[in-house]
């Protein structure tokens, strides 16, 4: 069985842009592909994350961003899960190279989520909620997120300046990553004193709205190294879809995350104490807390402490170092792009691209993307450095 | 590598119906699981084939249907090319069985197209065209698919009558499908006097709008028996995106479809003049045409005799029946579901199903489904009967 690497990468900017949708993710590719053979000549196929066709009244963008990477005929489809559009993008890759159906893949994600459309954003990810029992009320994913986060502070000892901490650090991390849409630091007072979204989430616990494309070649290690390129082996994948309504389910136990998980680490041969880097899906200060947990690096409860220098934390708590992106929190989250935005993460990091924000020794990562609210659909990946232990 | 059957399909009535999208999904899935364990025990993946979020406003149809087929923390998701989304469903289904990812997986489609939302179908289905260089035209489906249909009357000897024997050849099929949205026979004068939509497409050239869903059980050959039901193997699976926009490429020779059915074909070791009887995506009654000429099955330029009996065909034609469920045209095209309702066509006919309209000694079937405009995007999968030889 072919062993499945990401082999190159690229991204656009991140944040409000002029460019359209497939001009995002012309820039996207065009970094991936720089010093490598066309497009035509790697890929086989090609998977696009994609959460709303509302923002540019487009759908098949599939076929159509398979044409703007100059590939006809070649399988090309749209795949989507709301914020997890992307890692689903990431995992057919992987899955196909692995099962040997093409020899290289382009997994890419695109949003144009300034575009407006009809409704704007809002609008648009509120079609992530249950139609019958959530949308009815009007419900928007920061006051769904507001619940889960509610109910994580009364049954831990966490306080809103531990979240307020995770959003420090975050950007702190984006700071140094010149792919971050916020890249300044800020402190406490910045997240507790900004406006209130949905009690106890503030406006800096919540990631924000952006425009984004990237675009990850999915290869044998065996073509990697023919191209003379750094790689990064994906060694397990998993996804698992909970439900899609919040009240029908465990608010801060994310049970979806757990199972997700497990195969991803039964696929690696690996377990949460292996993992050096993690990028955990931050769309709110909260979901850092409460998927450390899931994962396993911290114990149930004290995810929270997550922006704590390791060996600073409980007891039970591994060393991994989350969100060195930035996260979704501040190196941005433009929908259908995150998963893979992850993705480029792990490979910097993994390959010595990382630059001032690197972890050293830095082996093995963990990303996990999620879409809809919590876990109604979380996608998981276990990335391994060449020559890792 | 395990081989890929489908051994229970079911459908929700096809057309306009009272029920929301997932309750027509639980109707399919009901009649599919008659007399079997639960999904639960026997489903380790979901793929949904869904075309619109904005007819219901709902996204994530991957992990609502899991939820609604009583599963939870399996992998689950939309895919979406267009028409296309069905058979992508099943393809996904098909690769995750015969690569071993699952024993069991879940393809299924659902589209509530008369919810109307945002501009209701029209507006829906304009979103596949071509953002920048379609959309501002005004294009609609029907504008587009009478580009083709004027330059293969122009071509070739075909005529409108032949066009509109198509439609006649399909009414007169669904007659005898109980699935039928329209099982109604008409005669040729119904179709020429019917209202011109875009030149020269009259409205009985058109497949009609309507909801449906569509749900299929794929496993393996040993996992069948085991249950005891019938089945029919899925030997083949292409897929080929070509592009988006009409004017950039042939609008007689489908090239995508060609190539798709060439994988399709390679992987099943059959060729045209093997299949018994096809469903090639009769959008249009042009489309019966052009794409049997792409697959293999009549000569350039002389598709359009589809109507006639084998035999009374031009020479190189092949003595497949298409379209016996009664088509798109007549058994009806709820977008994301159409490409498996395809299937369940095949099935029947292959396990002994089909009533009246059985084509006898049938033992091999091609099906083929696109997104978009032709070619946009065609997926074909090529079906063997139990014990074909």
């Amino acid at each position: 069985m072919p062993r499945p690497v990401i082999a190159a990468v690229g991204t656009s900017r991140i944040g409000r842009t002029d460019l359209p949708g497939r001009d995002l993710f012309s820039v996207a590719l065009a970094e991936a592909f720089e010093g490598l053979p066309d497009p035509a000549e790697l890929v086989g196929g090609v998977y696009v994350g994609n959460q709303s066709e509302n923002y540019e009244h487009q759908i098949m963008q599939g076929t159509l961003m398979a044409e703007w990477a100059g590939l006809r005929t070649v399988p090309a489809e749209r795949v989507e899960g709301c914020a997890a559009a992307g890692a689903l993008a990431l995992r057919h890759a992987v899955k196909d190279v692995r099962n040997g159906e093409h020899e290289g893949v382009l997994a890419c994600g695109v949003e144009k989520m300034t575009a407006g459309g009809t409704g704007g954003a809002t609008d648009a990810l509120s079609a992530a909620f249950d139609r019958a029992l959530e949308q009815r009320s009007g419900v928007t994913a920061p006051s769904q997120y507001a619940l889960l986060a509610d109910r994580y502070l009364h049954e831990t000892d966490a306080t809103e300046t531990d979240l307020a901490r995770i959003a420090v650090k975050n950007h702190a991390n984006a700071a140094k990553n010149p792919r971050a849409q916020f890249p300044e630091e800020i402190d406490i007072d910045t997240v507790l004193q900004s406006p209130t979204v949905a009690p106890p989430l503030k406006l800096y616990d919540c990631a924000p709205v952006g425009d984004g494309a990237a675009a990850v070649l999915v290869t044998t290690a065996e073509i990697a190294d023919d191209l003379g390129v750094p790689w990064v082996a994906v060694d397990g994948s998993g996804a698992a879809a909970n439900n899609i309504a919040v009240a029908e389910r465990n608010m801060t136990r994310i049970e979806g995350a757990a199972v997700a998980a497990e195969t991803a680490y039964g696929e690696a041969d690996l377990a949460p104490e292996d993992i050096d880097i993690a990028e955990v899906h931050d769309a709110f200060t909260v979901c850092e807390a409460l998927l450390s947990e899931a994962v396993g690096f911290a114990p149930e409860g004290e995810g929270y402490q997550s922006y704590r220098p390791a060996g600073e934390r409980a007891d039970g708590w591994t060393d991994v170092e989350l969100s060195t992106s930035g996260g979704l929190k501040a190196r941005g989250h433009p929908i259908g792009a995150t998963g893979l935005l992850q993705a480029i993460e792990a490979y910097e990091q993994l390959t010595g691209g990382a630059g001032d924000r690197a972890v050293s020794d830095a082996e093995h990562a963990l990303l996990l993307n999620e879409g809809g609210v919590a876990d109604a659909v979380t996608v998981v990946h276990v990335l391994s450095a060449e020559g890792a232990a």
